[in-house]
Order: C-alpha cells, then structure tokens, then sequence
C-alpha cells in the first residue's frame, strides 16, 4: 500500500505511558525519539498535557504533563523530521497552560473526547488552532456510541471544528473489520473536508488488520506504537505497519533496533499485549479496567470466573 | 456472524506439535479434546499420519503418526459431538497406514499439498474417499503460488477430486486481507461444489482478521488453535474465533479453562506466538524456518541483523 497522503503516528510514549503513570525515563524517551524519526514517521506522539492542579506530580511521571522544557531535553541533538504532537483530554486540561505555537517544540494538539462531549472538544481545538497548532479530535470509545449522537457529532465538527483530522478511537479492541468499513465510510461521507484517523486497540488482535480496514476505505492517519506498547492489549504495532506502507520514506530498521534494545527487556517488566483477561473485555466490549484490576490480582489466571463476572452484571 | 453452516476445526495439537516433534503427553491431548468437544467445535485435528518408513518413532510423538489405538486412548470416555481429523502431506504417508473408515476413529482426513503437487493430492483425496473417510485439500503456501499454476489446480480439484472442501493456507502469514478477499472469491468462482476453509498464520497479527474476512466472502471450514498455539506465530486463537461467532451452538468457557489450565503454563516452556522474527518473514513472505533457528540461537534478539540477512539473499 503506497499512498502519498498516508501520515503515521506513533503513539509509543503517549498510550504505553498508560501503563506506567508516564513514567518513562528521559532516556527511553530519547531512544524512541530517534528510532521514530530515523523511521521517517510523520509524527510522534510524546504524552499529555493534563492539569496539574487536576493531578499531582508526585504521583505522575512528566509524560503527563509534557512540559515544554521537558520535551525540548527529549529530542535535543536528535536529527529528525517527525512532528511531535500531545494529547489533552476533554475537562483535563488548563488551556492557558499551552503555549502560541511559536513557543513550543509540539505541531500538533489531539484532543480526545467522547461523542457526547464533542462540543467541548471543537472549543479546545479551535483554541489550540488559534494558537497555531495543528489539530485533531480522536472520538473514544466509537464502538458504544450511539449512532444518531455520533451522526450529530461529526456534522459539529465538519461544521464548527478547525480540526484537520477526525479520529476513530477503538477504545475497547471491540470492532470487526465491518465496523471499521461501516465507520470509515461514514465519516468519510459527513467530514468532506476532513482527513480520517484510525486508532485501534488490539484486544482481539485486530488493531493492525483494522488500520488497513480504515487505510483501505482511505483513511489517511494511522496511529501505531512500536511493539504494541500501549493500555492493556496495546495498539497496532508500528513494526508491522512499516512493513505494510510501502512509501519509501519509511525504514522499519530503527524500529527493529530499538524493540531488540529497549522493549524485550521492558516486556519483562511491564505487562501488555494479548492476554486473555484483554481478549475477553474486547469481545464484550468493556473498558480494559477490570482485565488490568484481574491482572494485578492473585486471581490472575482465572479467565473463565473473570468471562462469568462480566457477563453476569445485572442489568435492565 | 451466525452462519449454519460455518464449521470450525481446531488444530492444536496438529499445528501444534510442529513445536514439539508432536511430542504431547496423552493427558494434554485429552484436556483439549475435553476442552473442544464441551465448546461445541466441529472437527478436532489430532496429528498427522505420516510414514514410519520415512520418519523414525524414536525421533518424533505419536502424534506424528497417529495409530488408531493412540487416538482411541485419547478420546476414550469424554463426551463430545467433535469428529476428529488428521493431516496426511503427499509424498509422505504410506496409504495402506490408513484402515476403512468403519474401522478408525477419524472422521476426516486433509490432504496437504502445494498447488504443484495437486495431481498427488487428488489421488490421496479420492483413495481416502473410497475408504468412506470426509476429505480436504489444503493448498499450503498460497500466498506464492503462481496465478496460472493456482487456476489449473482448482480447475482440476473441483473436476476430478471429491474433496468437499478445499482450503487457503497462509503458511508464512503474509496475506492481508485484501488478498484473502481475491483468494477466497477466486476459489468460490470456480469450486461451485466444494466449501471453500480457510487456515492463516499469525505472523502478523492476521490470522484472526483473515479469518473474519474469508468468513464474510463466504468461506465455511475455518481453523483455529486453543491460545494461537502453532508453528512459530502460531494460528487463529480458537478463543477469538468462538467470540466471534454467535452460533449458540458454541460454548468459549471450557476454552477459557483449558487455556488457564494448561496453555499458561505451557506457553513458559514451548515459544510459539507473536514475535519480531516471525514478523518479519510474515512481512517478506518466508518460510518461519529462518526465524525458528534464530530464536533458538544466541542472536535470539538481533531482528536487525536477521531482517537484513533475508533482504539480502542474492537473487536473479
């Protein structure tokens, strides 16, 4: 697959951070920098900017908070091409904590915000747009959104949002390919101005077959992280979409370097990836909470009990 | 997806015991019988039935040649609708080995070959038939066979062989789905009296998604391993396959046990799975040998080294 208007993001640092309270040390973060750029990946997604007074420091790494000097030791000396982007969070983030673009080593500002919050999200990004940012919304958990809220949704923000890329955010590691054909298209048919985005979770292994389901319907922003580092079952390897893309601006190489040198060893330490506690929250399409509450627990191998326990919530 | 007429094989142990010279003890091949017979799967692969002449029983398992009293003491006393199967290759199995239906507790025979070898493929199909046995062709390496040399091979299977279903094997898990798609409605173009199986390696994370896909253009005979175990990258997860299925008539508790049980554990001692080498030849379309002889190396971990060693084999 070679199309020009393809952009790759790696997400590595932003989602995987997820698992350690974005506590990566400054020189992990390095290593991914430059693995990611000598990758020629079009953007690297480096953390949050939440609110410290939302949050504490002592109890977070700086991956949460991306303070621009923080960001500035991260990539300084490091040739590369890849923009940086952060993510703020709907009701998390202080506005006036974001620099004029001009001012700070980030491109672009993703804003993460469910369906039902989409008008808080087109406030923030046309603020952040003003600042000079490039801007995306990425639309969480779409696989419980209603149709009609997310209908009315992308008709806001092909109207009222600045934001050049709209997000399909899997959340859950829920969607089948159809779904993903069934989303892409309808976004595609509302945002005529807009470029689709695709951020799949891979809870049921499917995170790297459902971003060519959203590549092949054109979407043209696709997030990866390198050996699937991210939240519980991880995201779509960046390994494996390099070697899908065949724009030969890419170099899968560095990616290789860097899993060998940096990510065998952290796996050992950090646990994510397919496991069958993530493999059952997907197929029920249920936030991973409770799979990484079981996976902290003595009870860690106990899938069948776990099944039983989420399929027996009493509901009406 | 609620098919009728949708048959899922489970080849764990088949697939399987290409990690271990078919060497599982008779109380493991009994807990995944148990485990696929209370989940209500359709055909249980126990193993091969290859030549003693060609292959030593001191150097193999039983489950390399899979004598009728060997799988009657694994299935002796557990309950369960799941016929079973084995896997003959051509050129490697002495047909007198292969007693009258009546008198064998396998239900179905599937006859490996490549598309070159189809005539010796067609010749087992119809001896097996003959002895009352169900029958499958398994096209093995499709992802490189040629164009012309696959039609003339279909051709000849859907007027001279009495298979009932002829399967697509994505032995180096390099197909995307797009491929699946042309694949699967190529075989349905031209096998108009044969259900078309599909059975796909996870090299790259595709053997669920490629599943899914051959499902949706009308695929019916589907494999799956208990966990993915297989060779290498291993399989479609049966587990996955069954939450995805919504035939009533499947149960994916006693997988979850079975998994918790044995496979955990297992997983500890035997590498099948997910895996950078694997990866890699999945993306260039290799044979996963290479792959197995680095991870059994020192250089277990050098995939930049291993990935420019297979980019650069002289070739004219």
């Amino acid at each position: 697959m070679f199309r020009e208007k393809i952009k790759v993001l790696d997400c590595t640092i932003r989602d995987g951070g997820l698992m350690n309270n974005h506590d990566f040390d400054l020189r992990f973060v390095r290593e991914v920098y430059r693995a990611v750029s000598g990758a020629g990946i079009d953007y690297m997604e480096i953390g949050y900017k939440n609110s410290k007074k939302l949050f504490s420091q002592k109890d977070y790494g700086k991956w949460k908070f991306c303070d621009e000097d923080d960001i500035k030791r991260a990539i300084d000396g490091i040739t590369s091409k890849t923009k940086l982007s952060i993510m703020v969070d709907v009701d998390r983030v202080d506005i006036e904590d974001v620099p004029a673009k001009k001012d700070s080593p980030v491109s672009m500002i993703r804003v993460a915000s469910y369906a039902k919050d989409i008008d808080k999200a087109i406030f923030l990004v046309n603020h952040f747009a003003d600042k000079g940012y490039e801007t995306t919304v990425n639309i969480m958990a779409i696989s419980r959104a209603l149709d009609n809220e997310l209908n009315e949704a992308l008709h806001q923000l092909e109207e009222e949002c600045r934001a050049g890329v709209i997000y399909i955010v899997d959340s859950f590691g829920a969607l089948y390919q159809e779904s993903v054909e069934f989303l892409v298209k309808k976004f595609n048919g509302i945002l005529k101005t807009k470029e689709i985005g695709m951020h799949a979770h891979n809870n049921q292994q499917l995170a790297f077959s459902n971003t060519i389901e959203a590549i092949i319907h054109d979407a043209n922003y696709v997030d990866g992280s390198i050996y699937g580092l991210g939240r519980a079952a991880g995201n779509c390897p960046t390994e494996l979409l390099l070697g899908f893309l065949k724009n030969p601006k890419f170099d899968i190489r560095p990616i290789l370097d860097v899993i060998s040198k940096e990510f065998v060893g952290l796996r050992e330490k950090l646990e994510w990836g397919y496991l069958i506690p993530y493999a059952i929250t997907g197929i029920l399409d249920e936030h991973p909470k409770a799979a990484m509450a079981l996976r902290a627990s003595s009870k860690k191998e106990n899938y069948r009990e776990f099944y039983e326990s989420l399929m027996g919530d009493d509901i009406d």
